[in-house]
C-alpha cells in the first residue's frame, strides 16, 4: 500500500465512528475550528499575504468569511432538515403494497478535496468543501494547492488541533501533483470536490469515472459570468456601471471564478467611454507564475483576434486589460469566449435586441449572469434565458461577491460545474450525503433522526406530510 | 443534422415552454397518461405478455404500479417541497454581506431515458424515469428496449395522445442500439437515465463524461442484494424463510434488479435443507434470448467453481438453480460475487460471526441488503454495515417488492448506482432539476415559487426557517 492509499485507509477507518458523532457535536467541532483560525488570524493573514500577494484587507475578509462559513455549516446540521428524514408507515392498500419505510441521508464516506489557488482560506484547506463534508460526518483529505504551501500547513495544523477530540483520521492533507492523482484513485475515497481550471477538472472527472469503482466528482470549473447592460441602463448610469465593472473585474486581480469576463453593451455606450479611466496601471503580481503566464497568453491571444480592440491595458505583463469587439467578431471567433483567468474583460457591442440574442445563444453555462436594466425595460425574456444558462442570476450588482447563505447557489451548467450541486451555501452538504431507506426496522436499530419520538427535534415528512418539530 | 439530433433538438425547443407549464397542470397531464394506460390495460397486458413471456397477473400488477407511479409524481409536484424554494432577505451585517437571494430548483432540460428489458411498463416507455422527468418539466426521449417493441410502441402512442395539449416535442421515442448512442451524444440532451447491466451502464457513463459538454448519467446497474439469516432466525423459522426466499429469487424468473442473489446462512441450516423442494422444475422462457444465454453462462460458470455445490437446478437451460458454498470458497473465488441475472441464488454457509464478517467485508454496494434475525439477536452492527453498503436495508421480508413512496430509496453504492440519487420514489425527481439563485430580482421576473405572497402555497425556507404554507 502506498502512502496515499494509507492516508485514504485511515480516513475510511475513521468514517464509521465519525458518522456516529451527533450533528450537535460536529457543529461544535466546526465552531472550534473556526475559533482556532480566528485566533491565529494575524499569522495566517501574514503568511498568506507573503505567498499569494493578496492584500491584507482582502485576506482578513476572506478569513472571516471562511470561519463564518464553518459556523454556518454547523447551523445547517443543527437545524436538521438536511437529513431529509422521511417516514412512510405501512400501507397494504397502496399500489404496490407498502411496507414501513424510513429514509434519511447519511455521510458518503471519505472525501478528497482539491484546494484552489485563488482563495487560500475560503476554497482551501478549511474552505467550503472541507467544512461541508466535515459538517455531515465525512472524513476529509485535502490535496493542498502548491501556490500557498505554508498557509496550507499552518491552517492544517490549526484544524488538526481543533479536531483533537474527533475520531483520528477525519482530517488529513496531502501535497503534490502525483499524490493528488493517487488520491483520486485510492480505493477508499467516495467523492472528489474540486475548484480549479476546466482542463484539470475535466481530467479528474474522467479519472473518477475510469476508476474500477466510479465515484462522484464535484467540480467547479470555468465561468465567463456574462453581463448584459440595456441601452436604458447605460444611458441612466453608464458611468457608474463602468466604475462598478472596473472594480469587479479587477478585484483580486481578476482571479475570481465569478469575474465578469464578457459584458454586452450597446454600441457607443457611456460605459465603454468611461471604463478605461478606471483601469489600473501597473503589473499586478498574480497568485502563481503559472497563472501569470496563462493570463498573459490568454490576453494576448484574445487581443490578436481580428476585430478586437484594446481599450485599456499596456504592454506590461499582467496589466489589467479591457477589450472590445462587436457581435459579428464574437460569432466569428468563438475563442473570444475562452475564459482568461486574470484582470481582463471583453466588452461586446450590440446594435439591437436581435443581435444580442444571437450572441447570447452561443454562450455556454456560467456560474453567474448579470442584468443591468432600468425599471422600464422588459427583462423577462433575458431573465429566463439567464436562468437557463447560469446558476445565479443577478439583477444589478456585480457577481464577484458570493454570499454564504441558505439560498445561495454557486454552480450552473457546464463548464461552471459538471453536476446539479453547489459548492457554496447550505445545500453544498448534499454532495457528501447518500440516502438509505430502512424497511420494517426495529426501533432499536433506527438512527435517532428516524425514531418515532423525533429525539433530534427536526423537520420530517411523515406519510407524505412535511411536519415541523 | 442526423435524425437523432433532430429529435433532441425538438425536445430542446419544447423545454422552455414545458418549464413554464404549472406543476398543477403537469400533474394533470401525468394523470391523463395514467388514465390512458389504465384504459388500454387489456391490450397492453396482452401484447406485453406475448413479447416478454411474463404472466398476466404480474403484468397487470406492473401496469397498475406504473399508473399509480405517474399519479404519485403528480402528487409530489403539486405538494411543491421538491422546488426547495428558499428566500434569504438581504443582510448587510452578514459575513460577507448578503444581498437578497431566492433559490429554487428548475427543470434541467431534455432527458434521455433508456428503457429496461425486465419491466415493460414500470421501467420502460412510461416508467419511473419518464414520469419523474415529465413531472418536473423536462422533455423526455425514451430509447425503447428491443425486448418489447410492440409494447413500447403501443405505450408511446397512448402517452403521445394523452399529452396532446402539452408543448410539442415533450415526449418522443427512438429505437436501436446506434440510435441510443447517438442520443447520448446529442448536443441538446441534458441528462441520461438508465436501468440495465453494469457493462452497458458503465459504457454510457463514460460516454456521458466524454461528451464535449459532459452531462449527468443516472444509472441503475447491478446488485447482488445480499441476505443474512442469523442462526436464531434459521432455527425459529428456517422452513418459512426457505419458502420466502424461493418465491423471491424465482419471482419473474429472477429477472429483477432486487433479486436476492447471495444468502448467508448458518452451517447445516434448516433453510438450506428446505429450499430445494421449493425450486421450480422446468425451463422458464426468459425475457430475451440474450438474457437466457447470459443466465446459462453465468449459472454454469458459478456452478463450476471448485467448492460450489449445486443444491437444485437441472441441466435444462434456464432452470432455476440454488448453489451453495462456504465462506472460504467465496473469499477464494470472488467471481461468485458476479451478478447472474435470472433464477439463481447462492447460499453461503458461515460458521460464526467472524467468518460472516470476513465475507461481508468483501461485498460491493447493492440496492438492498436484508437481515433475518430474531428479537434476541443483536443486529446493530449488521444493520450499520448494511446501511453502509446498500440503499435499502430490510429487516425481514424480501427485497423484490419495491414500493413507490416518499421514503423509498432505490439506489446504493456502486455498482447499484453511480450517483447519490434514487430511480424510484418521490425524490427521483431530483435527478432532473438544477438550482438557480435569483439575486436582487424585481418581483416581476420571479417565478411564482419565489414570490413574496407564495401564490403556490408551498413549503419554503425564509431566512433560514422552514415554513409550511
Amino acid at each position: 500500500m502506498n502512502e496515499i492509499d494509507a492516508v485514504a485507509r485511515r480516513a475510511a477507518d475513521a468514517a464509521p465512528a465519525f458518522a456516529q458523532v451527533t450533528d450537535v457535536r460536529r457543529a461544535a467541532l466546526l465552531d472550534a475550528v473556526a475559533d482556532a483560525l480566528d485566533g491565529a488570524a494575524d499569522e495566517l493573514v501574514a503568511v498568506a499575504g507573503e505567498e499569494t500577494a493578496l492584500p491584507e484587507g482582502r485576506l482578513r475578509g476572506e478569513l472571516a468569511r471562511t470561519t463564518a462559513q464553518l459556523r454556518k455549516f454547523g447551523d445547517v446540521v443543527r437545524e436538521g432538515t438536511y437529513l431529509e428524514a422521511t417516514i412512510d408507515h405501512a400501507d397494504p392498500s397502496d399500489v404496490p403494497p407498502r411496507p414501513e419505510l424510513r429514509r434519511m441521508l447519511r455521510p458518503i464516506g471519505p472525501v478528497a478535496v482539491f484546494a484552489a489557488s485563488n482563495f487560500p482560506f475560503a476554497f482551501s484547506v478549511a474552505g467550503g468543501d472541507t467544512a461541508s463534508a466535515l459538517a455531515v460526518g465525512c472524513p476529509v483529505i485535502v490535496k493542498t494547492h502548491p501556490g500557498h504551501p505554508r498557509t496550507s500547513s499552518l491552517t492544517a495544523g490549526l484544524v488538526t488541533s481543533a479536531l483533537a477530540d474527533a475520531p483520528a483520521g477525519v482530517f488529513q492533507t496531502v501535497a503534490g501533483f502525483e499524490q493528488g492523482l493517487a488520491l483520486v484513485d485510492a480505493e477508499s475515497i467516495e467523492a472528489v470536490a474540486f475548484t480549479g481550471s476546466m482542463r484539470a477538472g475535466r481530467a479528474l472527472l474522467e479519472r473518477c469515472t475510469a476508476r474500477p469503482r466510479p465515484i462522484p466528482f464535484y467540480g467547479e470549473l470555468g465561468s465567463l459570468n456574462p453581463v448584459v447592460v440595456t441601452p436604458d441602463a447605460d444611458a441612466a448610469r453608464g458611468a457608474e456601471l463602468a466604475a462598478g465593472l472596473a472594480g469587479s473585474f479587477q478585484l483580486g486581480d481578476g482571479q475570481f471564478c465569478t469575474k465578469p469576463g464578457l459584458v454586452f453593451v450597446p454600441e457607443a455606450s457611456v460605459l465603454e467611454a468611461a471604463l478605461p479611466a478606471h483601469v489600473a496601471a501597473g503589473e499586478p503580481r498574480m497568485l502563481t507564475p503559472a497563472i501569470a503566464e496563462g493570463y498573459e497568453t490568454g490576453r494576448q491571444r484574445a487581443s490578436a483576434i481580428p476585430g478586437v480592440e484594446v481599450l485599456a491595458g499596456g504592454d506590461a505583463p499582467t496589466a489589467p486589460t479591457v477589450l472590445a469587439a462587436d457581435i459579428a467578431t464574437l460569432l466569428a471567433h468563438r475563442e473570444l469566449l475562452d475564459e482568461v483567468f486574470g484582470p481582463v474583460t471583453v466588452l461586446v457591442r450590440y446594435r439591437d435586441a436581435a443581435s444580442l440574442d444571437a450572441a447570447l445563444g452561443v454562450l455556454e453555462g456560467s456560474l453567474t449572469m448579470t442584468l443591468h436594466a432600468e425599471p422600464g425595460d422588459d427583462v423577462a425574456g433575458l431573465a429566463e434565458w439567464a436562468a437557463s444558462r447560469a446558476g445565479r442570476v443577478l439583477f444589478g450588482g456585480w457577481p464577484t461577491g458570493v454570499a454564504v447563505s441558505w439560498a445561495q447557489h454557486h454552480g450552473g451548467p457546464w463548464p461552471a460545474t459538471n453536476t446539479v450541486f453547489t459548492s457554496v451555501g447550505a445545500t453544498a452538504v448534499r454532495r457528501f450525503l447518500r440516502p438509505v431507506a430502512y424497511q420494517d426496522a426495529p426501533a432499536s436499530v433506527l438512527p435517532p433522526a428516524l425514531r418515532d419520538d423525533n429525539p433530534l427535534g427536526i423537520p420530517r415528512r411523515v406519510d407524505g406530510v412535511l411536519r415541523l418539530p
